[in-house]
């Protein structure tokens, strides 16, 4: 939660909510070590080192770890989510929209977000497990609303939209599996195959 | 690793190779507790106070912990291996299998194994990462074993079987999407769903 102070306090860092580039930054740099290493291992000292600010300066802008987590995580799945609505509403067709979906992410593997989330949700509270979840779910609803409409013009057979969002999604985790599918040389190959599979397995 | 030592040298705990039920204890116990959480957040500290024993018994079995980890999680991997290789070759036909072996891994979700090794490659050597990824290595064969028999029989379309088994695996993690999935409410009707759509991605 940032905090809404309108003064700095004596002692407090020079960072004010005017200083908008040092939060983008404390929020990417804890956005990249958060999905790279999950949430206990990565502590605000070697955030605040790499921004190089002073932990104060972390507690100024974010009240506690969870909170920072939670703003983290919530702002990597709403880009998320932003990118993959706009290549869906760019693309000539489903087929294309998905594999450009699935190249991205195949570029751009991450930890599989459940098992971060798993990890931390003791640290969290509900509210913030229940913002990070919302933010979560509407990156498999923009997907979901593209099957939903595939159905409706029988291009898909009738199923559960929201189960094909997941299932899509999950195939994609083939991107951290790149040393044992080493025949597919490029990106766009592996994403051609997988979204193929996908696209026959939903087909009416 | 296993230490070779016939007499037990003064001061060592009284746990000798012929006492296995100690060191399965103790694979158990780290099975379970690095399958939960990772490998950083447990210490050896941890599995030896739940095993009721002290930490030099830990270490009279397994010479650090990234050994024990090790061995811990190359067990988890053969005996899936064990299971999934028995499943398949009980079953009637290969979608019955596959629902077995589907539903088996929804009932029992656990961390995505990709993400909890590459937190914990850099506490490892480079054999003991080689053997886990061998232990895993021999889940996917044994489904892409299947897989290429179902291309024999002309019942698949030609593709990479290990692909497939790569696919089929991903697709087994929405076993920890629950929450999003409650439409699904026995395992057993998601196992079903998740093969079919895999089978209809498969097939010729």
């Amino acid at each position: 939660m940032m905090k809404n102070q309108t003064q700095r306090a004596p002692g407090r860092p020079r960072h004010t909510k005017d200083d908008p580039p040092i939060q983008e930054m404390i929020i990417q740099t804890a956005s990249k070590r958060f999905m790279e290493y999950g949430y206990e291992p990565v502590s605000l000292h070697q955030i605040a080192e790499a921004c190089h600010v002073s932990k104060p300066a972390i507690y100024y802008h974010f009240s506690s770890k969870p909170e920072l987590f939670k703003v983290a995580v919530t702002s990597v799945l709403n880009n998320v989510h932003q990118h993959i609505a706009r290549i869906l509403e760019d693309a000539e067709h489903l087929e294309a929209g998905l594999v450009s979906v699935a190249e991205a992410r195949l570029t751009n593997p991450h930890a599989e977000i459940e098992t971060m989330l798993r990890e931390a949700e003791p640290f969290l509270n509900e509210e913030q497990i229940r913002e990070i979840r919302l933010a979560e779910h509407h990156i498999y609803q923009v997907l979901a609303d593209q099957f939903q409409a595939a159905m409706d013009n029988d291009m898909f057979r009738s199923n559960d939209p929201m189960l094909l969002a997941h299932t899509f999604s999950a195939m994609l985790m083939l991107g951290n599996r790149k040393d044992a599918l080493q025949k597919y040389t490029t990106n766009e190959a592996l994403a051609k195959e997988i979204v193929s599979i996908f696209l026959r397995g939903a087909s009416a």
